[in-house]
């Protein structure tokens, strides 16, 4: 019983989503169907690739991964499908969004061009290959198509990299629901003692959030092992103003 | 393994969805659940079979699909269970909310009226029949049971059409979540060359979104074989300040 | 195959769901996930003790819940598993969260502190033990595993109460999408006849939305079997200007 996970930018007001999912299961019925987000920012690759890396590690290998975020859709951006070295298969548009969570399972072992149309909908819309052409690719990926069938392999995968760090200054790459800042800075580069600049503020580093008292902020490794700038029971984000794409600097004390 | 979708204006802030798939796993714990979406705005039965509408077509034939936007959920309003032509099968109120999707998959094969209290929750509350009976009724569905066990044929199946179309003169029937503005005018009606108004705009047609510049206007055939007003990485509807039920004329060149 | 519900504040527009659901699935390949909401206000320990308390009932007994609502995670509040009487499962954090829902299912028949780490995810996070904690152990034991090994029974378990009415004077406990008022007044404590006073309004007792005009106010039992003002389509929380913890008194007529 295979497990596709599901990340797009199509928000969950409309029936994008369940027409992609009602494609899928006409072709894999038994699949297992887990949504990751679909609350991208509308048309941001870049968002979508963070939010994708961000999840993959914590399910098996062999999982296939359906994302779409596609400002070129209809273009002649090409479709694509990915596996990792760990085993797990990404497909989607060949835009980079897949390119950041197939770094983080190992890189690519292979790579297809999408051009069989015969595992497609027949008829694509050229709106709408989520549903027409990458919903019902990996369908097949997880009837146990081999990739090879679905196209031809390309060596020439669009790279996307995150924003990397240069040594102790780094940037926030993503601030989360809870106004989590969430930095490109690994646990493994920290100083054992340090404390966080960012937009003016410093902020002391902690273990765990009840180290400080509540509405304090703190810097801290998350989850995802990158270091946060978080509030006991607050928002970082709105108490240091803040968003995507800030300047953070670790000082080592 | 039946699929059963569902799509509501219950919100995801509270757990009424949750409630009703409880009710149906109870009864049919096989059964796929696939949300279409639960955003429809408050008891706008227009608006949600319009959704259900967009959707149908997508999943295999022998779906069930359970819709609830039920302003008159505990009066007089009738349930019932319909069979399209296609094999699907639709569960909810008798307010129109089911009647385009049932047309779009060839229309009532067989309308139950539901009556048979056996197959509902005991003690249904008056304010809750998605958990208490339509839920309930459509895991049986699943599970195999014959529709005419469920009540008593109707042949007064109450109708709601969706907006029609005068030639080339149509409306928005709908704004995605990406800003786009869906007309009612099918593809098949649109002459070989045209541009399109709307709100006073001149909107070229296109095949592909990036057959204009980012930020502009065009009208596409989108994914549901509709006209569309789109903008490329941007919002239509923020852009022409219209909203469902706008006027949108076709103008041949 | 085991029902695992989930009910966290995570929001849905991260993939910290997604990612719980992977760690979950990689253990338990079969287990059926089902949503409950993750729309908790964040850090609201009472407000998701309400939301897990009005879901469950709904569900098969043997069902287990996961529940993360979890302001101490990292700190040395306990993780626990619980067996309420009617024999479902519930785990997260002891921090009365899971309490007033396992009083609603028969009370606590076993309670576990979660201490045997060979069940959880090697290297568990201080910030998200929805991921690393929680869902491996709802997984293994939706795998069956007793609950006895998961850890050493506990007679200590955190108790929240609800809000509990004084006679006929009760509040708002929550407010639902709809802009619904839902009190703490059950229905077996109401008068035969009465009306309702809140936020210096009188509403009228109905039995059925329809039975006041649209946009009017009303009081009913609603379907968690507890006093709720509505207001036929329209939202009462809106008409009225209450919010939770807004006094509620019911006159008998």
């Amino acid at each position: 019983m295979a497990v596709i996970t599901l990340l797009t930018d199509f928000g969950l007001a409309d029936t994008y989503v369940g027409q992609m999912k009602g494609a899928i299961l006409a072709i894999a019925p038994g699949a297992r169907l887990v949504d990751l987000t679909h609350a991208v920012p509308p048309q941001d690759v870049t968002a979508g690739a963070f939010l994708l890396w961000s999840a993959v590690e914590a399910f098996a290998p062999r999982t296939v991964h359906l994302a779409v975020v596609d400002p070129g859709v209809g273009s002649t951006r090409r479709a694509i499908a990915i596996r990792s070295r760990r085993g797990d298969v990404f497909v989607g548009p060949d835009n980079g969004l897949l390119f950041p969570a197939v770094e983080r399972l190992g890189g690519i072992d292979l790579a297809i061009e999408l051009t069989e149309q015969s595992y497609w909908r027949p008829g694509p819309s050229t709106t709408f290959h989520g549903r027409d052409i990458f919903g019902p690719v990996a369908a097949h990926v997880a009837n146990g198509v081999p990739l090879q069938s679905l196209g031809r392999p390309t060596a020439d995968v669009h790279q996307l990299h995150l924003p990397q760090p240069r040594g102790l200054q780094g940037e926030v790459i993503h601030v989360d629901a809870f106004g989590n800042l969430i930095t490109n800075l690994p646990a493994a580069g920290l100083p054992p003692h340090f404390q966080v600049l960012v937009n003016g503020r410093a902020v002391q580093a902690a273990q765990t959030y009840t180290a400080v008292e509540p509405g304090e902020l703190l810097a801290l490794v998350g989850s995802a092992g990158l270091l946060e700038i978080s509030a006991r029971d607050a928002s970082a984000a709105r108490l240091t103003g803040a968003t995507r794409g800030a300047p953070v600097y670790v000082q080592p004390l």
